[in-house]
C-alpha cells in the first residue's frame, strides 16, 4: 500500500520556485538539447544588449550591432575571438560584463553538457559513469531538483578552482607594476578567462607584456589545461586522485590524449618557431620552452597567445589548425571535436590493425556505436569548417592560411586569432558568430542525440563488403 | 583414391615460363602488397632511366635526376603533375615513353589492386564479388595462371575502351587543324592519358586550345569518368548492363557516389567561377556548363584542366581540394581515398542517426570492420596530406592555398596543378614524389592489409563508453 502523501505548509514564493525547478527539470529530461540551444541563445541576446549600452565602451558610444553580437557570442561561448581591442574599446563596466558572460557561459555549457551526458546514460541504462550521480545521491532531500543539485556541485567545484587561480594571479600582477585595484581586477579577469577557456584579455596588448613572467604565464597555462579537461574528469581527480586503476575510462582517455597532444604540440610548434625572430627567436632557451608549452596548451582551447599569430610560419599555423580542431575534453568549456573522439577513432584503427573485432583499451571494450558517434562528430566538424572557410574565402578574398586559422579557431571556440575577425566586413563577422555558436552546441548535441538513439536491430540483412581504398 | 599425375612432354622454354608464372602467382598470393610496392618501384626506376636519356628531350640534353624521377613517378602513378612543360621539354620519343609509362602504370595498378582485392576475398572466405573470379573460371586450362588470366581480362577490357576513345579522338584532332600523323599521335596520347586518369597533355598549352571543342573535350571527359570507376565496376557494367538489382553492392555505391560528387561538384565549381573572367566568365552558357562538368569530373582524378588553376577563386580551390581528396573508384587508376570509403562512412553516420546498430543499404549489411577500414584509410590520407603540406610550406614559404592544392593533387594522383611542382626546389619535388608514391600504394595496401586481418574475438572485455563530443 503506498504511503499517504505528506503535506507541508509552503508560502507562494517557495511554491513558485518549485514550479520553475520542476519545469526546468522536465525540460532537462525530455529535450535537453533544446534547453541547451534556447538557453545559449537567450544568454547571448542578454549580453548583446548589455554590450550595446554606451556605458560599456570606453568612449561611451553605441557599439555596432555586429560587434556587440560578436563579442557577446564570443564571451558566452568562451571563444575569445574579438572584433575590437578588448582593453581599448570597452570600459571597465564592459570588461566586467564580458567577465560575467564568460563565467555564466562557462558554467552554462558545463551544466548543460552534463545534463545531456546524464540523459544519455539514463537512456542507455548505464551505471552512473558520471560521478555527479553519486554526488547527487548525497543531496537527496530534493530541495534543488536534479538540475539544481548538478549546478550546485559544478558551481562549488569550478568557483573554488577559479578562486585559487585568482589567489595566485593577483599578487603576481601586483608585483608586476599594477596597483592593488588593477591587480585585483586583472587577476580575477584572467582567473575566470583561463579556467573557462575564455581567451579574452583585459590588457590592450594582451599578455605580450608578461611573456617572460612565469608567475603570470604558468597559472594561466594551468588554468587553461585544468579547465579543458572537463567536469567529469575533474570529479574523478578530486575524488579518486592518484588511484589510476579506479579512474573511469573517460578520465583515462581524456588525460592521456590531452598530455600526448600537449607534449607533441609543444615540441612541434616550438621546433618550427625556435629561430623565428618575430615570435620566440629572441628569447632565452627556458622562455622558448615555456612559450612552446603555452602555445600548445592554448590550442586545447584556451586561446591565449604570447606572440602575434600573424608572424607564425605558415607550417606552424597549419599544425595549430590541427591542434585547435582536436580541442579539449568533453563536458568542458573547451571546444573542438574533443580528445575522447580522437581516442576512440585511433583505438578503432588500432583494433583493425591488430585484427580485433572489439575496440579494447585499459581492459574495457568500447562499443561500435560509440565509434560511429565519434565519426559523425568529426565529419560534422570538418563539414562546418570547410563550409565556413569557403564562405569566408568568398567574402574576404583573403588567403587560405589566415581564413582557415580563424575559421577553425571559431568552430573550436579556441580564440587564437590572426586578426581576421576584426578585418572582416559584417557578413564575415556573422559567419564567425554562426561558427562559434554551431561549434559550441553542435558536437555536444549531435553526440548526445546519436548516443541516445542507439538500439539493437531485430533482423539483419545479408552481409556484403564493398572494396575500400 | 587420387588420380595419378599426368605427364605431358614440355620443352625447356615452356618449363621456364611456367616457373616464372608460378613464382609470380606464389608472391601474388603470399604477399601481394610487397609485390605491388616492388613492381611499382622497379617500373618507376626503369622509366626514370629512359627519361634521363638525351634523346627523350626536345633539345637532346640530360634531364636533371629530380625532374626525370618526378616525371616517371607522375606517369607511372598516373598522376599527371609536371615539373617541366611536357609538350615543350620532351621529344616525340620522350612523350611516347610517358605514354607507355601511363599505360603500363595504369595496367599495373589495376592488376595489382585486383590481386589484392582477390587475396582479401579469399582470406575472408567470401563468395567472389569480383566478377574476375567468374571470368577466370572460364579460362581454367591454367595456361596463364591466376595472375596471367586476370591480366589478360584486364588488358582486353581496358585496351578495347582505350581504342574506342582513340577512334573518337583521332578524327576530332584531324578536324581541329592537325596533320593525320599529329592527329594519330595526340588522339592515342589523350585516349591513354584520359582512360588511365593520367592527366598528362601532349600540347605545350595543354587543352586550353580546345576549350570550346566538344568533340575533344567530351570524349576525354567520358574517358576519365569511365576510367575512374574501376575494373570491378566495369566488369559489372559489361556483363550485367542495366540489370541494376543484380549489380554488386560495390558497383551500386561506386556509381552512385561518383554521380553525386560529379553533379554537386559541377554545380558548386561552376557557380563559384561563373563570372570569373580569368577562367570561364567569357564563355557562352553552354560552354560554361561543359567546363563545370569537365572540372568536376577531372577532380575524380583525371587531372585535365581547361583553365589556369592559378586563376581559380580561393574558395573554388578549397572545394577542388575536397573533391580531389575524395577521388575515384577502388581498383582503378583514380586515386584519393575512394568513393566507397566515403559511402561507407556516410552510411555509418546515417545508421547512427536512425539509431540502427547495422549499417544497411540496398538490402545489404556492411560489417563494422569495413567501416573501420574506411576510417583508417581516411585518417591515413589526412595524415599524409597534413604532413606533406606542412613540409612543403616549410620548404617553399608559399601560401597554404597553393601548397594544399598541389599536395592533395599529388596524394590523390589527380594532377590538377597550380604550377607549384615546377617552382619548387628539388627538396620539394622529392616530397611530391613521395606523396604520389604513397598516395598510389598507401590506401590500397593499407585497406587490403587491414581487411585481410579481420577475425572474431574469442573473449570480450566489459563494455564502457567514454563521452564523445
Ligand atoms: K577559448
Ligand atoms: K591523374
Amino acid at each position: 500500500m503506498p504511503a499517504a502523501p505528506s503535506f507541508t505548509p509552503a508560502s507562494w514564493p517557495v511554491r513558485t520556485l518549485r514550479k520553475v525547478r520542476d519545469t526546468v527539470d522536465t525540460m532537462a529530461s525530455s529535450s535537453p538539447s533544446r534547453l541547451f540551444l534556447t538557453a545559449l541563445f537567450l544568454v547571448i541576446a542578454v549580453f548583446t544588449a548589455l554590450l550595446s549600452l554606451p556605458v560599456a565602451t570606453a568612449k561611451h558610444v553605441v557599439t555596432p550591432f555586429y560587434d556587440a553580437l560578436f563579442t557577446a557570442t564570443s564571451a558566452v561561448t568562451v571563444t575569445g575571438l574579438t572584433t575590437v581591442n578588448s582593453g581599448e574599446h570597452w570600459s571597465q563596466f564592459g570588461l566586467v560584463v564580458i567577465m560575467v558572460a564568460m563565467f555564466v557561459g562557462g558554467l552554462g555549457v558545463v551544466t548543460l553538457a552534463s545534463i545531456l551526458a546524464l540523459a544519455v546514460s539514463r537512456r542507455l541504462g548505464l551505471r552512473g559513469k558520471l560521478l555527479t550521480q553519486q554526488a547527487m545521491a548525497a543531496d537527496d532531500d530534493g530541495r534543488l531538483g536534479e538540475v539544481g543539485t548538478l549546478l550546485r556541485i559544478i558551481i562549488t567545484t569550478t568557483t573554488t578552482i577559479q578562486l585559487a587561480l585568482a589567489v595566485l594571479l593577483i599578487p603576481a600582477f601586483y608585483v608586476a607594476d599594477h596597483t592593488l585595484g588593477e591587480a585585483f581586477f586583472h587577476g580575477s579577469f584572467y582567473a575566470i578567462s583561463s579556467f573557462n577557456n575564455g581567451g579574452f584579455v583585459s590588457h590592450p596588448d594582451g599578455l605580450a607584456g608578461f611573456e617572460s613572467n612565469p608567475f603570470i604565464v604558468v597559472p594561466i597555462m594551468i588554468g587553461v589545461f585544468v579547465g579543458s579537461l572537463g567536469f567529469p574528469v575533474l570529479m574523478v581527480l578530486l575524488t579518486l586522485r592518484h588511484k589510476f586503476r579506479k579512474w573511469s575510462l573517460h578520465a583515462k582517455l581524456t588525460i592521456g590524449v590531452s598530455l600526448i597532444l600537449t607534449v607533441v604540440g609543444a615540441v612541434v610548434l616550438g621546433g618550427l618557431e625556435w629561430n623565428n625572430q618575430a615570435t620566440m627567436g629572441h628569447l632565452s632557451v627556458w622562455d622558448k620552452i615555456l612559450h612552446s608549452f603555452f602555445a600548445s596548451v592554448n590550442t586545447r582551447s584556451g586561446g591565449f597567445s604570447l606572440v602575434d599569430q600573424n608572424e607564425l610560419h605558415p607550417a606552424t599555423m597549419l599544425i595549430t589548425d590541427a591542434l585547435m580542431f582536436a580541442g579539449g575534453g568533453s563536458v568542458s568549456t573547451a571546444g573542438g571535436i574533443k580528445v575522447t573522439t580522437i581516442a576512440v577513432l585511433f583505438l578503432a584503427m588500432a583494433a583493425e590493425a591488430r585484427g580485433d573485432s572489439d575496440i579494447r583499451t585499459f581492459g574495457r571494450r568500447i562499443p561500435d556505436g560509440t565509434m560511429r558517434v565519434a565519426l559523425s562528430v568529426v565529419v560534422l566538424g570538418a563539414t562546418l569548417v570547410a563550409l565556413g572557410a569557403a564562405l569566408l574565402l568568398w567574402i574576404s578574398e583573403e588567403s587560405l592560411d589566415r581564413v582557415l586559422f580563424e575559421t577553425i579557431s571559431a568552430f573550436a571556440t579556441c580564440g587564437l586569432s590572426v586578426g581576421l575577425s576584426a578585418e572582416l566586413p559584417p557578413a564575415g563577422k556573422y559567419v564567425l558568430v554562426a561558427l562559434m555558436f554551431a561549434g559550441r552546441v553542435g558536437t555536444i548535441t549531435l553526440a548526445a542525440a546519436l548516443s541516445a538513439r542507439q538500439r539493437e536491430t531485430r533482423y539483419h540483412f545479408p552481409e556484403e563488403r564493398p572494396i575500400i581504398g
